[in-house]
């Protein structure tokens, strides 16, 4: 089958590739919608030294075995694989799990290909009022949910979403369904544009100084120094939500975290069903977010203008 | 009257300084003991930019004014001064009032002097049954105990508390009386044995790799690298309470902070009555943590002496 590839050599299409087989318990899916993350951005600049085929974020439909419980239908995938024998699988925290693999990520060929494999209690079934370009979201959005289940936001809270680029959209508008008075903060009017037309209320870097302080800051800049950025608008005894992963070690201000006694929490994937109850009732809309659509075949064409600053989401279609 | 002094020029010893005049509801304190903390150290070094007489941890007698209704009463003080009209104060986080100076820290003169002034709701009246040499210790201890209020501490716990200096020692001490499955780390047999004896279990970093896991970690490392250690000794979706203020920023490896999903929270100033508490019934021992007592008038070489490695509390007797 035909897949991008990640090696020392960088990226490449490999046309050649065998067709994964599913292990017991597992379904093959053959993948009709890609999305590219940041994350897979910085797997090619080295981050978790990942070998194989990159993607995580697809939606597709189940050619097999006969015996899988979602032959023929749509779906979308939970992205870690775990154990299910450890303490953390035994005990809610699966997607925690030391000994798990990650979809394109970690130890796990992923979506940029024909074809991928994933354990059925991965699997999710797509609404049948639900397309693959809003599908293709799920895995971003349920992230963006993460939050909600980690901090409890209520109208007493005022939440600044920190970035504008793709999971810094998605975060704003998931939150947006929350009863905290949100705020998000970008550089791009077009992109600010697109939360304002879902009545969020927004406000430009660099034009003047943020002065303004809220109880919860999210950093969605995925730039090194998106966290002091966030620090440094979160008010004493607020909470930094930190979703932005970099190559790389960051330097920050931890002074003010213990003199302001701010908490910080580390965010990463989320619930599925609550992403696509989300998009099934239409209480998120996905379109203005994708900027194109590539076939397979120009896949490297499609992470070179994912690379190009203020373009937002850039899908795959094997 | 004899103080330190902090400026420009560094630390020297004034003779010749004006008593201080307590204002409208401060009492006038003569300080009888003072106890040399890390920050204070690192004020030398230019953290806070701190200009005026350092020392925040003392114990006194209240001399002034007559309508003082301390007035003849040994008494310890919260250090932060707040301005009780903002939001923060109106709302139980006068520790945070942004207006705020901090005794020793910020914008007020310290405890390492013949007198100080406090606002009167910032005493707290010493039982007679604790000593001098105990309640010195209370400041720190009640920062050592704001742990237990950020963060519900069960026997489902693993604690780990990283760091054998001044701090790490008190908060090892402060903990213990929780119910959390406690170990204490460091580097010093001998001060971890001042843990063992209080019935602690302790390991000493360096002999070989730590790979234990908790589900909470203390940072009182007062390093730098301190948050690091913690981060690789927490469990997925555990904790990290950051004690550590050190001057600079500080380079952190935060993709694992995302990855894990752990909290990280910044911790200060605790509840003073806490801490009297604790030493009025005897259920913490603060008497093998002293180092020196050294006369006020030979302050700087107690700041040298509490500056070597190892040492631990250095205290300072006007």
């Amino acid at each position: 089958m035909q897949a991008l590839y990640l090696d020392k050599n960088g990226l490449s299409l490999k046309t050649n590739l065998k067709r994964p087989a599913p292990r017991r318990g597992s379904s093959l899916v053959r993948v009709t919608l890609a999305g590219v993350c940041a994350t897979d951005l910085e797997l090619k600049k080295g981050y978790m030294g990942f070998n194989g085929i990159p993607g995580h974020e697809f939606v597709g439909a189940v050619e097999g075995p006969t015996s899988s419980p979602f032959l023929g239908k749509r779906v979308v995938g939970d992205i870690n694989i775990s154990c299910g024998k450890c303490g953390y699988c035994n005990t809610g925290f699966k997607n925690h799990c030391p000994n798990r693999s990650v979809l394109g990520i970690l130890g796990r060929n992923g979506a940029f290909a024909e074809y991928l494999t994933l354990p059925n209690e991965n699997l999710h079934i797509v609404p049948s009022n639900v397309t693959d370009e809003e599908a293709v979201f799920t895995e971003p959005l349920a992230a963006a949910f993460e939050i909600t289940k980690q901090v409890k936001l209520s109208n007493n809270d005022s939440v600044a979403v920190l970035g504008d680029g793709k999971l810094g959209l998605l975060t704003a508008l998931a939150l947006n369904l929350t009863d905290a008075r949100l705020t998000a903060i970008g550089k791009h009017p077009e992109k600010l544009k697109i939360l304002n037309d879902a009545g969020i209320r927004t406000l430009t870097f660099g034009k003047r100084p943020i002065t303004e302080k809220f109880d919860i800051t999210v950093d969605c800049t995925g730039s090194k120094s998106g966290i002091n950025a966030a620090l440094s608008m979160t008010k004493p005894a607020g909470k930094v939500i930190l979703k932005t992963t970099v190559a790389g070690e960051r330097t920050v201000d931890l002074n003010k975290l213990v003199i302001d006694e701010i908490t910080v929490i580390g965010s990463r994937c989320g619930p599925f069903d609550v992403a696509l109850d989300a998009l099934k009732k239409k209480r998120i809309n996905v379109a203005p977010l994708i900027d194109s659509i590539y076939p397979l075949e120009n896949g490297i064409a499609a992470l070179k203008r994912a690379e190009r600053k203020g373009v937002l989401k850039v899908l795959i279609r094997p």
